[in-house]
């Protein structure tokens, strides 16, 4: 179609077509169009196989010793919500990025882009609450940035968190480890995150008291590894564009497919309605304190037992298979019976949820 | 003061208070204010000896191997200058970061934070130029991330680069180890940076041909190492706030007295002239390719030598000398043959230069 046509049909149309030449809110999404965006500016330019594997982090070997390194920007907004801030989300979140790989988590840094005109008053409990999640997790934030931009230039304070972490077991855990016949196990509720921040914006006619579940994982998944060992192929916390984006990536990058039973997955009920309320699925609704893991079955068993034992998976199940069949989709049986194909989303339903 | 006397006394004055309980520009300046901030907020809070250190970058043992971390956010306006852009600025910065220590930098971190409309053909540039930056050095961007924030919520783009690197010399380059006796080097001419983005910033009455001197310092660093090894007691680059704010740093730190000759530090023509029109102190404009180091005397000449066989320290002079006298001051011996102290900068001449 030429450019021509293009501004004809958009002309024509009352819904304005996409704009193919800047940044839409969508491209921020964790959906389709973020991965087109990331392979066709990032990927292509900074073309390394580390990057390429387009894990959560990147594991590299420094004088004998393998080490994660992550990085994660935070914008979400409010800056403060139920059950966190963009300060502890920020340290679990990349505290989680390290582990979803099985390392242990040593440090992590912090910059900060404060906008002109923030109070301190809002300032000081992220930072009290990053400490706090830091201190949980026994790492350390031991180097730091801040920028301040002009007033309008920013919104309040953006924390973007690196980490490094060691990696102290011999296996891969990633994408590329996963084989038919894996079990995938899901570590609990969904959806938490994302309708909590929903709720915190206001504007919203519905009350709820769902709180974000920010959580680091490390300890659990130290746990499944003690259990699962080399049974644990690959592990992701399905965040931005929530479960079904993290299992149309593993699908995408394994070449495999994946099926799940709607009816295993919970939601809490306050959730849930909410999610009935807005038009939100749950399965595209952000987690920060979940995982996904792709397990043989043989050790399954064993990473479910090890992971109830845990105060962070209590409530995990076996939602589903990775299969030979339809490879790159993933499929649910539905809670009424039928059969569905879970796609990638495409843009986002929920800007700025981390 | 009490609060009320405070705000009566502003009510009075016709110049603004400044306002304590909001961040102001000038906490982002790399002065005065900018390390209040950061003792008051985050070293506080973070409390920890790697942080405390604060030095550009943490150095960290994991494993029997010494690595340098470090993170840097770039919200430099404009985007694309004389002599760079914010994408090989924040490359180059976060490598000459890790590089203070002495360390052979690894691999580098990118988070981007978007504004929603930014036109990709401005995004384009910005990334095949951090990717020349990286390749030049031999380093590869490992991991990222990629946020959206709506318009009006950031300014087109910015850039968080973390990185690691691996320390494989035994000596703490650190200004803990300043000892009076030592001499100041400089590697270069100053002021280049800050007056290359203040002239791409337009509304200015002077047309300039100064660029940025952005470069990344790694291969500069390791051949001062080779001649001077643990003659090399600190090394920083003199960005936000200057020369003045880098040597203040080192005074207070090692809590020795630093005296320099203005006659020895050269400012290019065309930026002494654009320092003289818009009345800027070149000590105070903001460097990216440059370093002062602080060596032991036996060792300097020695260090001298190899850093002017250096393309980036062809220039290199000795500036000054680290006394015991007057502990924490930085004093200069001026050009007209007087001496004056050299504070550090309260806030900032010039925002968002990096």
């Amino acid at each position: 179609m030429s450019d021509e046509t293009k501004d004809n049909n958009a002309a024509a149309c009352p819904i304005p077509a996409q704009d193919h030449r800047t940044v839409q809110l969508a491209h921020g999404s964790g959906g389709k169009l973020m991965h087109d965006l990331i392979e066709r500016l990032f990927l292509s330019t900074f073309s390394n196989p580390a990057l390429s594997a387009q894990e959560d982090q990147a594991v590299v070997e420094i004088n004998g010793v393998r080490l994660a390194f992550t990085t994660d920007a935070y914008v979400v907004d409010p800056i403060i919500f139920p059950g966190g801030t963009i300060g502890d989300l920020a340290v679990n979140g990349t505290i989680n990025d390290l582990c979803m790989c099985g390392a242990v988590p040593v440090c992590l840094s912090a910059a900060f882009i404060l906008e002109e005109g923030c109070p301190f008053a809002a300032l000081e409990p992220i930072v009290a609450t990053m400490q706090a999640a830091a201190a949980r997790t026994g790492v350390q934030i031991v180097t730091g940035d801040t920028k301040v931009v002009n007033r309008g230039k920013g919104d309040k304070v953006y924390i973007t968190t690196s980490g490094i972490g060691v990696v102290e077991h011999p296996y891969t855990i990633s994408a590329a480890s996963i084989r038919p016949g894996d079990r995938v196990i899901l570590s609990g509720s969904i959806a938490d995150h994302g309708i909590a921040i929903l709720a915190a914006r206001g504007g919203f006619s519905f009350q709820s008291d769902v709180r974000s579940d920010t959580a680091a994982l490390h300890s659990l998944v130290q746990t499944m590894l003690k259990a699962g060992g080399k049974g644990i192929h690959a592990m992701r916390d399905p965040t931005r564009g929530g479960v079904a984006a993290t299992l149309n990536e593993f699908a995408a990058k394994a070449r495999i497919g994946i099926s799940i039973d709607e009816n295993c997955i919970a939601v809490a009920p306050a959730v849930r309605g909410a999610c009935e309320l807005l038009g939100l699925d749950p399965l595209y609704v952000a987690n920060e304190g979940k995982l996904i893991a792709i397990v043989a079955p043989e050790l399954a068993e064993a990473v479910l037992a090890a992971m109830r034992s845990h105060p962070l998976g209590q409530q995990a199940v076996t939602i589903g298979d990775v299969t030979a069949e339809q490879p790159k989709f993933v499929s649910m049986h539905t809670a009424i019976g039928g059969w569905r194909i879970v796609d990638m989303p495409i843009g986002e339903q929920l800007p700025r949820i981390c």
